[in-house]
C-alpha cells in the first residue's frame, strides 16, 4: 500500500463519489471549546464511505474479470457500497447476508440490483459459503477492509480531508476515525501522512470492542471477546486486518474508546448543530472528540462521520435522551 | 437587481459560506421514478441559507456604517444568519424577537453574540420598534427578503446549483424552492436565468400560505389570510415582497402547494435516503417533487432543502409517521 494507489483510486472515483463537505458549527465549537470539523461521509452514496472502497476495488479489476461479477459477504454498509458500485458499472453482484439481517438492509441491497444469498447464522460458515459461490460462478470476492484497492478507495476520503482542512486553515490537528477492521483508518492515515503530515489519525471504538486500541498497545493483532453487544454495529469487526494493522501501527496515535451513550449524544449533537444523520458507529469519532474536555482552544479536531444508516427508532432514542440537552 | 450583484455577493461569500453539496440517492430516485437532486442548504452555516443573505448585506455596507452595528427583526433563521454574520465580522447586532419565541432560538441568537430585544406580541408593533431602535442607536436594518443585497446573497445558492447541476449532467430541470417572502426564490431565479437557462424555478408553499402561487395567478401581490397554522414556520411570510415578486413573476413557473403531511414525509425521506435533517418549511420543495407522480423518467428535478432548524420533537413526529414507510 502506498499513496500512489490512493491517488489512482481518487482519479477513478472523480465524478462518481460525492466530495463530502467538511462541516463545522459555531455553536458546536462553542460547546466543545475548540473547533470541531466533521467530515460528513454519511452523505456519501449509499450513506457511508464504503462506496469509495467498493468502486475502487471494482474499477481496479481487469474488464473481463469484472464482467463476470463480484461477491461480498456483509450485512451492512459494505454490502450496499459494493452492490451500488456494481449497479453503476453494470456488472452482477452477489451479496451474502445472514437470514436474520434487518429486512430494510436486505431490501436496500436488492434495490441496488444485487442478488442476495441468505445463510443461517447458526449453521453456515459464511466465508466458506462466499468462497464456494465465488468459485462456482467465477465471481471476484471484494473483502470489506483487508484488501489494498479497498483501502485505497477509503483513503480518498483522507485526500479530501487534507485539502479541506488546509482550506479551513487547519494544518495541525487530530483526525479521529471510527474504526472497525481499519480500512478507512489505514487509508486516511496513509493519505494524511503524504499530504498533511500535521494531521495525525487516532481511532475511535466502542467500549468492549477496542481491538485496535489494544492492538496498538500490545503491538500485535488483538481480538474482541464478543461479536455483538454495542449499538455501533458498523464498527464491530473482530480485529484489525493483516494489511490494515501495520499501517495503523505506523501512523496512528493511541486509540480512543467511547461508550454507546457517548455515541447517542454525538448523534443528537449532529442533528441539532450540523443537520446530519449519523449512525451510532459513524458517530464514534465525534463522540470521542466531545468527550475530550481538557483540550486547548487552539487545538482543532477533525472527526470523520463515517456513515448514516440508522433506523428511525434508534435515532429517536438518541433524540429522546440527548436532543434537548447536548449544548 | 441583476446577475452582477449576485456574482459580487458570491465573491464576498467565497471562503465564508459553505458550498453546500447537491446530493442524490439512487434509492430515492428509484422511489420517485426519476432523478431527484437535493441542494442541501440545511448544511449552511447556522442551518439555513439565511447566512448567505446576512453576510452579503453586511459586507456590502460601507465600513463605518457596518461598524455602528446592524439590526434585524426575526424569530427564526434570518435572526441567526444575521447574528452569525455580524459575529464573524466583529460588529454589534441587535435582534428583535417576540417574547414567546422558542427559548432555544433566543439562546442560539444570543450564543452568536447578538443582543436580543424581546417584545410582547400583543402590544408592540415590531417593525416600529425595530425602526426606533435603529434610529436611536445608528444601526442598519437588515430586512429578511425585500432588500437587493439580501437577494444577491441568496442568489449565490443559484450560482452553485447551476454549476453543480451541469457537473451532474442535468441541463434541463425544474428547480423547486421553498418560498416565504421570496428572497431565496428570486435570487436563485435570477442566477439560473443567467447561468443555466434550462433550469426553471417553481415555488413550493404550504396549503393555506400560498400567497406567491396566488400572486403568480393574479399577477399582483396577494396576501395570506392567516399568519399561523402550518408546521412550516420558516416560510409563512404574509406576501411576496415588492422587489422579490416582479422577479419571481418574470422567471418562475406556476407555484406548487403542499400539505404539512407531505413535508413530514419528505423529512423522513431525507432522513432515510440522504442523511439530512430538514425542517418542515425546508422540506416543502422535496415534498412537492415527491408528490409529482406523473413525470417522465428523464425529467430530473432539483429541490432546495433550505434549512434544518427543527426541534427534536417535531422531527420525531416525522419519523413516527413516515420513518418506516417512505419508500
Amino acid at each position: 500500500m502506498n499513496i500512489d494507489r490512493i491517488r489512482a483510486a481518487a482519479a477513478r472515483l472523480a465524478g462518481h463519489a460525492v466530495m463530502t463537505p467538511l462541516l463545522e458549527s459555531p455553536l458546536l465549537n462553542r460547546a466543545a471549546g475548540r473547533r470541531v470539523l466533521v467530515k460528513a461521509e454519511c452523505l456519501q452514496r449509499t450513506g457511508s464511505f464504503k462506496f469509495r472502497g467498493g468502486w475502487s476495488a471494482l474499477t481496479s479489476l481487469p474488464s473481463e474479470v469484472r464482467q463476470r461479477g463480484v461477491i461480498a459477504v456483509s450485512s451492512g454498509n459494505h454490502a450496499q457500497g459494493v452492490a451500488h458500485a456494481a449497479e453503476l458499472l453494470g456488472v452482477p453482484a452477489v451479496i451474502v447476508m445472514p437470514s436474520d439481517a434487518p429486512a430494510l438492509k436486505i431490501a436496500n441491497t436488492r434495490a441496488h440490483g444485487a442478488e442476495v444469498v441468505l445463510y443461517e447464522r447458526a449453521t453456515a460458515i459464511r466465508d466458506e459459503l462466499g468462497a464456494q459461490l465465488a468459485a462456482e460462478r467465477g465471481l471476484t470476492m471484494v473483502k470489506p477492509y483487508d484488501e489494498p484497492e479497498v483501502i485505497a478507495g477509503q483513503g480518498t476520503c483522507g485526500l479530501e480531508i487534507a485539502a479541506q482542512a488546509r482550506a479551513a486553515g487547519v494544518t495541525e490537528a487530530e483526525v479521529i476515525v471510527p474504526c472497525g477492521g481499519g480500512g478507512l483508518t489505514s487509508g486516511i492515515a496513509l493519505a494524511l501522512a503524504a499530504e498533511a503530515p500535521g494531521l495525525r489519525v487516532r481511532t475511535a471504538e466502542p467500549a468492549g470492542f477496542d481491538d485496535t486500541a489494544r492492538s496498538l498497545v500490545s503491538g500485535r493483532i488483538e481480538r474482541n471477546a464478543s461479536a455483538t453487544g454495542s449499538i455501533c454495529d458498523s464498527i464491530l469487526s473482530p480485529s484489525p486486518g493483516d494489511i490494515t494493522f501495520p499501517i495503523i501501527a505506523a501512523h496512528c496515535g493511541p486509540g480512543l474508546v467511547v461508550a454507546d451513550a457517548d455515541c447517542l449524544r454525538a448523534m443528537a449533537a449532529a442533528f441539532l448543530r450540523l443537520k446530519l444523520v449519523i449512525e451510532p458507529g459513524g458517530a464514534a469519532a465525534l463522540a470521542a472528540a466531545l468527550a475530550q474536555t481538557n483540550r486547548a482552544p487552539d487545538e482543532a479536531v477533525i472527526c470523520v462521520a463515517s456513515g448514516g444508516n440508522v433506523d428511525a427508532a434508534l435515532f429517536q432514542t438518541a433524540l429522546d435522551r440527548f436532543g434537548g440537552d447536548c449544548n
